[in-house]
Formats: C-alpha cells, structure tokens, sequence
C-alpha cells in the first residue's frame, strides 16, 4: 500500500511509556493481594484459581531472560491501536532477549486453528507503526471454545513451540483466553495465555480496565464528524440529523460524544431501559422536541442514536427474542406476524416496512436478528415524520421538518490511532511482553490510571477469572465477561443528564474538530472524557 | 457556544499572507489587458462591458482611504472558510480605514431584502476566526434576479448608504452578483458589487478561477473518513463499501479523494456521459470488479460514488427530466409510468421501488426531482445484488457479497476550515476590502497561484462578465456562470485514469488521515491534489 505524508510522519512519531517500565529488561512482575472471584467459575477454572494481581517492579539482581517463541492474534472487529500493541509486543521481547521471537496468527483465531501465521520482524512493525486497522495480521470472529477447537490449538502451540499467546480482542475473546489458558494448564502445556482489552464499544471495563483500547479514537472521530455536522445543522437551519454511531449494546460511546459535542438529544439504551421507555414514549419526547424548536424558529437540530439502543427498548426487545426463537426452529418464517405474540404483533406492525424487512431477512449465522443491520436513524425518521404529520393536521401547526440520517461507525475502527490510543496500545504490547515471559498466564494486561500523565501510568496484569461471572447464553449457564453498561449512577451519566435539557433548546454546539497529531500534549494526548470524569 | 479545545487554539492561530498584500495600505489595483468577453453577454451588461482585470501594486504616494459603509452576504450551502473571508474583509477595511464599517446581511441574501443585517465588530470577528461554519451570520438560498428584487435591494444598499456589497457565493449567486451589479451601475447607485468564489462541489473554476474555497477543507475531510474506511475493509475482508460523496454535478470531489485514497472503483460522472455508460453497463462492470476479487479471494472492497453521477448516465438524465417536464404540468401524478417514454419506462421499470419512490416524492420547490436526494449507492448496491445473484444462478460460483453504504457530505461542509482555505479565504477577504474601496464592481476577487506558497499568491479582480455565457433556462436564454466539469484531457482525470485499473485489483488504500493544524507546513498547508497536477 502506499502511504500519506501523515502516515509517513506517524510511523516516526516516538512514543512515551510509564516510568514504571523504564528499566525494561530489570523489570519483575510481583504479586499484589489476592483478588475476589466468583466461587462459582473458581470451580470452572481449577488451575486458575487464587491467582493473583501482578505490578512490574524494578529489580536490583541480573535477570535471566531465555529465548522464547510467542504467538499474537487479533480477534474480533478492528480498533485502532492494533498494530502499537504488536510493536509494543514486539520490541518489549527483543529488550529481554533479541532471539526472542514473534508469529502472528492471520485472520483471527481460525488462524491459530489452521496453524496459519508470519513471522513479525524489525521491519514489518515500523511499517506498521502508529498506523490505524488490524491488516498486518487480519482478523476475524472464529471463537475457540469447544473442547475441539481447545485442543486444536493446543496442537498448534505445541507444534510452534510457543511459550506464550497473546489475545487482542473483546470480551468474548478474552473470555476464551481464559478458557484456553485453563486448558494449556490442565494438560501441562507450558504456553502463557494474555489477553489485551480491545473494542471501540467501550464496554469492557470494569474495576481493573479503566477502558478499552480504540474507545479513544473511534470517540474522537465520531465527535469530529458530529461537531461539524452540529455546525452545518446551525449554519444552514434547514436539517434535522438523525446519527447513529456504533457501539454494541452499551451507549458509552454515544455518551462521550454526547458530552463533547452537546448534540440536541442523545438517546441512552440504558436509561431506556430502566425507565421502561417504549417505542412511542421516544417518538414523542423526539416530536416534542422538534416541535418546541420549531417555534422558537429553530427548524434544525441533531439527535444522537447509540446502535445499541435499540435492544434496549422493552416491546422491541421481547420483538427481537421471539422472533430468535421462531428462527432457531426454522431458517425462513412465512407471514411472521402470526407467530409473534399480540404485544409484539403490535409492535411489529407499528414498524415501517423497511424494518420489517430487515427482521425478517437479515440473519446472522446462528439464524439471529443482527441488530446492528437494522437501520434505528431511519427507523425514528419515519416514525416521527407520522407523528408530526398527525399533529399538523389536527393543530393545525406547520413548519418544515427536513431529517437526514447518518451512520458513523466504519471510519472509526481503522483510522489512525490518536496518540493516546498508540501511547496506550503501545503499553498494553510490552506489558503483555512481561507477561508471557514471566508465565503470567489467564491474565489480561491492563493498564490503571490512564487519565494521568504516561509516565504515572499504572500497567498491571490481572486475572481473567476475576471478571467472569456465570451467565445464560442458550440452555447453559456459561462463564463470561460482562458487557459494562452505562452506570446511571457514576458522573459521566449524571453529567450529562445535568446538561442536556439547556443543550434541547439552546444551542451550544461543540466541535471537537479532527484528531491532531502535532501541537500542545494537552491536546494531542488527551484522555477520553469518561476517565477524566470519573478519576 | 461552548468551545473546544482546538477550537480555541485555531482561533489563535496566526495566517500568513501573499508578499502584494504586505503595505496593505497603499495597495492600489491596477488595471491589465483586456479579457475576453462574449458579445451577447456584453450586450446584457452595457455598464458591465468593456471591465479589466485588476492587480495589487503598491504606490509610493499616499493614498486617501475615506470612511466607507459595507455589507456582506454568505449564499448558498456552507463552505468551510466562510468565516474567514469576512475576517479578511473586516481586518482589510479596518487597516484602510479604522472608520469603515462593516454589515452582515442575516441568513442568506433573502437579508438584503429583508434589509436584516448585524454590524460586524473586532469580538465577532475574533469568535468566528478560522473556525468552520457559516453561523456568524446563517445562509439561505433566495435569489436577487427578478427586477423587483433588484429593485428591492438597491432600495436597501441605499437605505444603509452601503459603499460595497461582497457576495460569498457558488455560480448562481456570482451570476445574480453581476446582475446586482449592472442595476446598480444603471441606477448610478455608488455600490461595488464583488463577488467571491464558495462551493465545496470545486465546480466553480475557470482560466481564472483555480478552485473555491472550501473545496480543499471538504475534499480532505471525505478523504480522511475514506481513507480508513479502505483501511477498515481491508483489516476485516468483509465489507465492500459503496461511498457516495457530495458534489453536484460534476466530479471533482470524488477525483480529488480517489487520487487521495486510491479506492477499488471510482466512477467519473462525465466519464459515464462521454462513454454513454448506461445503468446497466455500470452495474456490469460493477459486478466484474467485485467477482473478480473475489475469485482472487478478496470479498471485500470500496466503490468511490459522486453524488451528480446519477445525472450523467444517459437514460437516468431523460426518465428525470421527462418527469421534471410533467412535474412542471402537475404536482402529483398518479401512475407515472403511463406517462413516461418507452425507453423511461424501462429505465424506470429497473429502478428498486424505494428509488421509484424518491423520484414521484422528493421535489424540489419548483417541482423539479431533488437529485441529491436519489441514494445512489442503495441503487447501485441492490442492482448489483440482483446481478450477483444471477450470475450466482447460471454459473455456481458462489462468494459473499457484504455490501454497505455510506455518504459523506454534511460534514465537510462546516468543519474546521484546513489551514489551506484559512489562508486562501482571509487573503480572499482582504482582496475583497481593496475592491469594494476601489469601486472595483462586477468583479469576483480571486487569487492565483495557490498552488505556490503563500506568499507568491496573486490576488486579482476578475470581471464577472468575463466568466459568463449564455445557456438555456426554461425557455429563456440566459447569462450563467457555465459550472466546470471535470476535463477528461486534463492532467487529474489523466492521473487518475492511468492508475485506476491498479487499484481494482492490488490494493493500493491510502489513508490521508484528519486535517492536521500543527506539524510541518508541508503537511499544514498542502494544497488540494487537483491544483498541484494541473501545475
């Protein structure tokens, strides 16, 4: 491929690391405190019980670092950062022992399944350096999870000698990682499993993951494009903008737009959720507002849609679940409707024709509605466009409602990382390096206290089995991470909710502008507004 | 509104200006060679005829610049940079004159009429500098042509003693800015009518015009989202992308961000006119490419889409303006197809029913089809869906085919204005102030040379006339400014055409990356593709 000027300029862009991790081949990771686990997945994890926190510190003794082989695999969606974990990765081991070696898995796990993988080398991570997208690798969705696919792998890492795995992925592929790493125990095999927190969602956090990799940039770059689409809304006083940004199922990154860029509205899956709101309570609070501008003459606006939200809304959420369970009978329902029970019977036909169509069509390969492809800003539109024509007629109130529907979500996952998410990804890598070679294994590395300088971040590696919890997933109590969901109780939320009634009216639009590479560090590396809000 | 942090750093941010403009004061406009106008546009505009071009000079004598009154107006869609040429204007009068005073005209020219104006202070100017948007004083799409609203404007350009009226605008209004300024001459009203070159479409260019400000910060802002996008599909391998951009009619801005980015597809809407491509033969070659990549085992990809190409492809531009012509007899009709040519009905027959629906629906006030509103990606992605499928049929080959739209346009619209259009729409301005003193009327400011650094730009007043030709509208003959379509012999589609078949198959993505503030000047300040080929 060939490359901008600012990619060219990004790959020579040096990076700042924690103090922590100055005196990198001195570096030991030591114990802290036990941490709480679920008794329950204890039980499902013999080997990985009672494990501990690990914190590099720095050691006055010579430590021996044998040469070793390690595996990298990125799972799931890209995120920007990607390719900064590998270099982290990367030069972190050649620091400890420069015959150490690197393979990358292609494609996503199946790549590990099928035993397909490159050698990375000097070279390969400069090119790759602070560059957006996962294509040094590729990626995909294979899960490694039966007992099949877990000792397949463990054939593989076998066969490849390595003495660590490391997982950049989501909460499902660091579930796994814990599953694998349980499995390479039981069966004696010496191979570290790390995982690394990735996903632009936002919603793999909790306790120990302050957020995930990508969060940062996919928020900026969603906020730029909001901003000034805000600004054009103003300008011109002539559309309504209905945005949907992506983010499965959590709305932390509606949220983090929202409060960077003070759109008109943004909806909250969760607080939709806990207030029960349905469909028409929606519809209504969006014609109110339309409504309520119109005649203060503002004929303009914008509204913020999570992707997630619309699980979140209680008689479309029962909708989508019986009509799951109506597929997993049979590929292809004929006259859907009489299936359905009357509240979703009622809900369906209040859908527009579209919709219905997305329903009933697009399936993903469990034969599940993906929500992802139902279209929720042209949803809204149609809907809300009946209920103003239904008000105009019988108040006799007119003015122009011109909406336009907008969906961000590709452009943020591959773009080039903000140089919080390289600086960030950059140390998830090396840590992840210490991990494996000090056999640190069914751990993720994380790193605390990102919402301070670099050099006062905090890496440590923390037990995957201490985020499991047991839940539902078809017939079988299974353990897995839990999606983190906006908390109506912490600040970011409560924030919001304090501002946004002014921000209805008033316009006071924000406009983060692009992502900037050069210039003040207060501007450059910038945490997400999440973790300055919480810390 | 609140204000970002970059916001707040762009205001602060020092331009730099052409070595002409330095001793702005005693910058006199010189008169040039004759241009060459048309004889039946010169008959149209007796006063108008017979206009020079103009260039700074300094004089070594003092110059007497008494206190003049001034309006401005923006019209049309917003151009990022708008702001700044009134900072120009501003900053220009206020060094000739601290007395001069400077009005802005409210929500489009429809303010002249209204006679609805704000005075123009240092603050205002200061809360606007380099910041995207038209807000400071809104925009509108009204028209001054007909005799009364000539009428009615002078009444109100006399009615505020108005010395100079400066009209940001794109071809429609550069051409009622003449008209504007003929009246005005043959009423022997005092007011110097200068017109300034805005659009994002890049269509208002000419031997004198090198391209519009706003085109560059519009073009980089697709290209970024573009960029990554290539970048994304190419991590994933999934998704094959049909990116429609804004710009009608012609095509600059999808070649500008195809020579950016380097996309699989671009289609060149004059390309499509010059080959006569029907819609089928588009979707053929469509489902070629995206066949053929995927026997190369690549289902992914993206399709570079501009938003007037629909207009090009021959049997599209008769069923749209058979319909405009019965549109134009009645509003509604009922059964449209009975009333349509044979070859519309079978070009109409072919179009998906959401489609056919957005050519009976969407009309434009003057009953026209709104072409902006046709999604021509979703066209072009079920067409091509359909011939996959065929395809699929009689010849088992069988692949995934994982289509997704996308439009980009809103947001480059107002945006952060790059610091190529900062400087090109404040030295724009400040042109503008040395017109308007100079009774420079009928003139649009221009400068040249932008492909060059700053300081080597030329200024220069350009006579309108000289731009003007006569096309039909309706039944009339009349004056327009002709809008600039992309020459095929010229060296940007040469580029283009000598790369493309490249592109379909390896893939050469380049990621430009966001608009960058900071950082090197070549990077800062590079101007748009378009002007350093032609150079």
């Amino acid at each position: 491929m060939s490359e901008s000027l600012l990619q060219q300029l990004r790959k020579e862009c040096k990076l700042r690391t924690p103090r922590c991790l100055e005196h990198f081949s001195k570096v030991r990771l030591s114990e802290v405190p036990l941490v709480n686990v679920n008794q329950e997945v204890e039980v499902l994890f013999p080997h990985l019980a009672h494990q501990k926190h690990q914190v590099p510190e720095v050691e006055q003794h010579h430590l021996d670092h044998p040469a070793l082989k390690i595996g990298v695999v990125f799972s799931g969606g890209p995120a920007p950062g990607g390719h900064n974990v590998i270099a982290g990765l990367f030069h972190g081991l050649k620091q400890l022992n420069n015959q150490n070696c690197l393979i990358g898995f292609l494609n996503g796990p199946s790549g590990i399944l099928k035993n397909e993988s490159i050698e990375i080398d000097q070279q390969m991570v400069l090119n790759y350096f602070n560059l957006g997208g996962f294509d040094l690798l590729g990626t995909g969705r294979t899960k490694i999870e039966t007992l099949d696919q877990l000792s397949q792998a463990t054939e593989v890492v076998e066969k490849n000698q390595l003495s660590g795995l490391v997982i950049i992925g989501g909460d499902d592929s660091n579930t796994n990682a814990a599953l694998l790493a349980e499995h390479f125990l039981s069966k004696r095999v010496e191979c570290a499993v790390v995982g690394v927190p990735k996903t632009i969602d936002g919603d793999l956090q909790n306790q120990e993951i302050e957020i995930s990799f990508g969060f940062d940039t996919a928020t900026k770059t969603f906020a730029a494009t909001i901003g000034s689409i805000l600004r054009d809304a103003k300008s011109q006083q002539k559309y309504t903008f209905f945005i949907k940004v992506m983010g499965r199922s959590a709305s932390h990154v509606a949220l983090e737009c929202a409060l960077k860029t003070h759109p008109n509205l943004t909806f909250i899956g969760e607080e939709i959720e806990e207030r029960q709101l349905t469909l028409n309570d929606l519809v209504l609070e969006l014609a109110e507002l339309i409504e309520v501008r119109a005649k203060a003459g503002k004929t303009y606006g914008a509204i913020l849609i999570p992707e997630g939200m619309i699980e979140f809304i209680p008689e479309i959420k029962t909708l989508i679940q019986e009509i799951n369970q109506l597929s997993a009978k049979s590929k292809r329902i004929v006259n859907l409707e009489n299936f359905l029970s009357a509240e979703s019977q009622k809900c369906y036909a209040m859908l527009p024709r579209t919709i219905q169509q997305q329903l009933e069509m697009d399936r993903d390969p469990h034969g599940n509605i993906q929500v992802s492809k139902i279209e929720t800003e042209r949803l809204l539109i149609e809907l809300v466009q009946k209920e103003l024509e239904k008000r105009e007629a019988t108040q006799q109130t007119s003015f122009k409602f011109n909406p336009q529907p907008i969906f961000l979500g590709y452009e943020g996952r591959s773009c080039l990382p903000s140089q919080f998410d390289c600086q960030y990804a950059y140390v998830l890598g090396l840590m992840s390096a210490l991990m494996v070679e000090q056999k640190t294994t069914g751990c993720m590395a994380v790193v605390q206290k990102l919402a301070l300088d670099v050099e006062e971040w905090q890496p440590k590696a923390v037990p995957l089995i201490s985020m499991l919890h047991l839940e539902k997933r078809g017939a079988k109590l299974r353990p897995v991470i839990k999606k983190a969901l906006v908390d109506l109780n912490k600040r970011p939320f409560k924030q919001f909710a304090q501002h946004r009634r002014a921000w209805r009216e008033i316009d006071d639009y924000q406009q983060p502008g692009p992502i900037q590479f050069f210039g003040p560090v207060t501007l450059t590396d910038e945490p997400p507004l999440l973790l300055r809000l919480r810390s």
